[in-house]
């Protein structure tokens, strides 16, 4: 393999980012390498970013839930003179394959998600600091952040120029949650996404583009001054001592597959398709949190999701021609129900939170994921509460339906828990069960009669829960027609047609983010006028506008 | 200017469908002339369709409520053998530049949004009578009308094959409406939508894809006793006489303007905008609604929205590359408003309700409109409320304050009326106002006070109904520049700008259609897996499959 992306930077030697703490307060710096690009070809220049910055950003945000669990405000701010940040960078962008642009895209726009929901989910608020220039993705960093305050110097300024200056859109959820977040009135909206010089001083405030503005000379007392206050404010408990989130157990193999230790990652190039298998809990649930606590990362749930998490990414950014991702379970139904009881019962525990929290980015990383997905239920799984959720992830599901001849192992059974019913929201607020059951909500009632239940894949199909259940005489002719089949599909029809089946019903902020922002920027990422050999990205930086075809569509 | 497409087909001569009325019930029958296709190099075989196919149905929705309002339940058909509909003609498709796939698409979704709400907003039930193969586009055509039946006779199908046949997405609506409105469970989704040869029988109705199954033999018999029984049920009051459609006046110039009895579209190629002026009631109101329905189609309130819907689909079809439309209004303020009121208060007259809804769907066809969009508000305009709801469906607007040299028109004002308060809402269900002051809800309720005051610009920029109110000297100047900065922009990044900042907040089943479903569909309208050399469109009919680049992006 080429130059594997590794999301699991090494935490004691950040290149772009500075963290330090003070109680409940941490300071977290950009101050991007230049000459640390992820990629030859482009230097980071003021302050810009790309995958490799936010990758160190999202781990910085990882750990401060985990191992810093006494910090209550974040201040990010910039380290360098005059520019906050400059935004994605653009050489990186005009240089880099559609798809890895639109995976770069995507996992910022997680990443975002995440450090915005930290305020309600863990009571870790994030506060931009501004001053300098803060421009389209710069200023997307920003609007992710519960609280932005903006010098007042007559320079400083808010902005997304991507319309005029690179005639892409502000894609990393800028012109989402200025309209549905800052509620930005559309009109003046409009001005804003138009002006490359962006805005400043009182009109960013006036527009609600930013929630304050300060004084240059009192700008760091001010912004002290805020990050204390919104400390002593916070209702998130004082917790003294955090978890280390200590380097995964994994080896990668020559032929593509991942070995961790509780997820096998099994990679059939030649069929385009890979195997995920989830492997449930070998030892009991820890007795108590604080047995909970002194496993640290090594305690099941926890280690679970981290290495689930990471062969993820994995997949989405190093194998895009593995384009279907079965997803398997093997274990034990019984542990993998008490290690989740533990922290369901003690769900108002931090660490307990914080490991939950956690399952719902990683199930919702898995529905974001543009490949196919299906869950093969087979004899010997553990697809019980938080696993039992893959099942709904996914596009459809097969389960094996009585004796198969020569198989040992445990009859393939469901088992729902409590967590099932709400504790892992969708990204449309919904949870897996409401948005699969989005015609027949009284399914989902009926089915909470049968948590800690065994289900058999007779009552597991006829309850819905599974696509088909076949026995020993079809299974495997079934399961592989699908595979073959769905193999044989183009690409991005299936992408399209996943984007749009996962997520019935209602629309979130973030929904809308990865759903209309992103479907239209990757549409603008394939058109001539942005990617073109006279497009603005390709002529960024040459002092010539891009040649556009002027064909509205 | 080389095919202008006309949106104004003669319904004495249609070409493609037959329509019969017996009192309440009318039979509309699919009979697709497959030599009559609106381009050259392609046969509408099977009942496929044009968008020429689509403006007489169009026209026969249109006309139905109009013309026709005794009908309370209108029964589709095909008048093939063996076939309902093949759906949108694939070799159109594979022909069609991208601009015009892309416009057909979405005047094809308007037109199923607007028979779909027919039952709603008028009363007039659409029932699908399906026999033979219902496919892609077909299966889309039934999937609007609110009740589907299909014959059981063990061929009929209904089916979306465009993933595995074409490589595109069911882009007229189909994936949204299988998940938002049929409500199928996800994963049964997939499948259906992975299948080629579709669904038939009982598992159609299990899956929820039709409501009913009816044995063949019975079939006509059934929907006929279906046909009675909605219209017995129908709370529609019964009216005798309708109000027929006359032609337009109008008339095009060689330099691409056009001229209404009230609109006027001024073409300006070399800077690529157009304006459309709408121009306000020359005459009184009608006393009451009996004159207003002897005056019928020369009514104002209903001439007046026929020419302007007429006008945004020919700058759509017809005119691509002018990139800006600005909005002007001319006349009085008061007649509009007396105009407007007649209807507000006749609301429950059957006529008064039709044009009121009609105006509802032509300013839903201007904020779906991807072109940049302006309202420029000049002294002697007439935004008077339903004239007022194009300001807050523009991107931005401009007024004129104070006194100009030399203009001796009335001053320029703005006009609020009850209508501005819900009675024309957007596709995401608000009131443009509502849209407009998402972050400030109070606002709106504040602009009740003003309902009948002559607002002038200096209070309606205050308001926050305009975004800018400039003087004598500023004027010229900065309308100037915003059209030349507006000008200067790549067409695609308006496109994805606009269609974000536009629609705020909540998201419906319309807005899901335009918004998520048609961006992927245009991305992969833009994808060589899909579009190009040997992709499934231009493959299509060859017996070979598309060639596909795998990778998943």
């Amino acid at each position: 393999m080429t130059h594997r992306i590794d999301f699991q930077p090494d935490p004691t030697n950040y290149k772009h980012w500075n963290v330090s703490y003070d109680g409940p307060v941490a300071q977290l710096v950009m101050d991007v390498d230049e000459t640390e690009g992820l990629f030859d070809g482009y230097e980071l220049k003021l302050n810009s970013y790309d995958l490799g910055v936010d990758i160190e950003l999202s781990d910085i945000v990882q750990r401060m839930r985990f191992e810093h669990p006494e910090v209550k405000v974040i201040v990010m701010q910039s380290g360098k003179d005059k520019v906050f940040c400059a935004g994605a960078n653009i050489r990186m962008l005009a240089g880099a394959e559609h798809a890895h642009k639109v995976n770069f895209c995507k996992f910022t726009n997680e990443t975002r998600n995440t450090y915005e929901a930290a305020e309600q989910d863990s009571g870790q608020k994030y506060v931009a600091a501004v001053r300098g220039s803060c421009a389209g993705g710069g200023y997307e960093l920003a609007l992710a952040c519960n609280h932005i305050m903006l010098v007042d110097d007559h320079t400083s300024s808010v902005a997304l120029p991507e319309v005029p200056l690179l005639a892409v859109l502000p894609g990393t959820g800028g012109l989402t949650r200025v309209t549905d977040k800052r509620k930005v009135r559309r009109d003046l909206a409009d001005v804003f996404c138009s002006v490359e010089e962006g805005v400043k001083g009182k009109r960013a405030v006036d527009w609600r583009l930013v929630d304050e503005v300060v004084p240059n000379s009192k700008f760091d007392e001010i912004v002290a001054t805020r990050a204390t206050e919104f400390a002593a404010a916070s209702s998130k408990d004082d917790v003294a001592q955090g978890v280390l989130l200590t380097p995964l157990d994994r080896r990668f193999a020559e032929d593509g597959s991942v070995s961790y230790s509780t997820v096998e990652v099994t990679a059939d190039r030649a069929a385009r398709t890979v195997t995920v298998t989830v492997k449930g809990p070998d030892e009991d649930a820890p007795a108590d949190m604080a047995a909970f606590q002194a496993e640290g990362a090594q305690a099941w749930m926890l280690r679970c999701a981290r290495e689930l998490d990471d062969a993820i990414l994995h997949l989405r950014l190093n194998e895009p021609e593995l384009g279907l991702i079965e997803f398997q379970t093997q274990g034990d139904p019984d542990r993998v129900i008490a290690h989740e009881k533990l922290l369901l019962e003690n769900a108002d525990h931090w660490l307990a939170n914080e490991v939950l929290k956690y399952w719902k980015r990683v199930l919702k990383r898995v529905d974001l994921t543009s490949r196919s997905m299906v869950a093969i239920v087979e004899h010997g799984s553990c697809y019980a509460g938080v696993l039992a959720e893959l099942l709904w992830s996914v596009d459809r599901s097969y389960m094996m339906l009585e004796e198969f001849e020569g198989d040992n192992r445990p009859m393939a059974t469901i088992t729902l828990s409590e967590a099932n019913f709400g504790l892992f929201p969708m990204s449309n607020d919904l949870s897996r069960l409401e948005t699969r059951f989005y015609g027949t909500p009284d399914s989902v009632d009926a089915l909470r009669d049968q948590i800690g239940t065994s289900l058999d894949a007779e009552e597991a199909e006829t309850l819905g829960l599974v696509t088909y259940a076949y026995d020993d005489i079809d299974w495997e002719d079934e399961v592989r027609l699908f595979k073959e089949e769905r193999a044989s599909f183009s690409p991005d029809a299936m992408t399209g047609m996943e984007a749009n089946l996962r997520f019935a019903g209602p629309e979130t902020m973030e929904t809308r983010i990865f759903g209309r922002l992103t479907a239209w920027q990757n549409w603008i990422f394939n058109r001539p006028n942005a990617v073109g050999p006279d497009g603005a990205l390709q002529r960024y930086g040459t002092g010539k506008r891009g040649d556009y075809n002027m064909q509205r569509v």
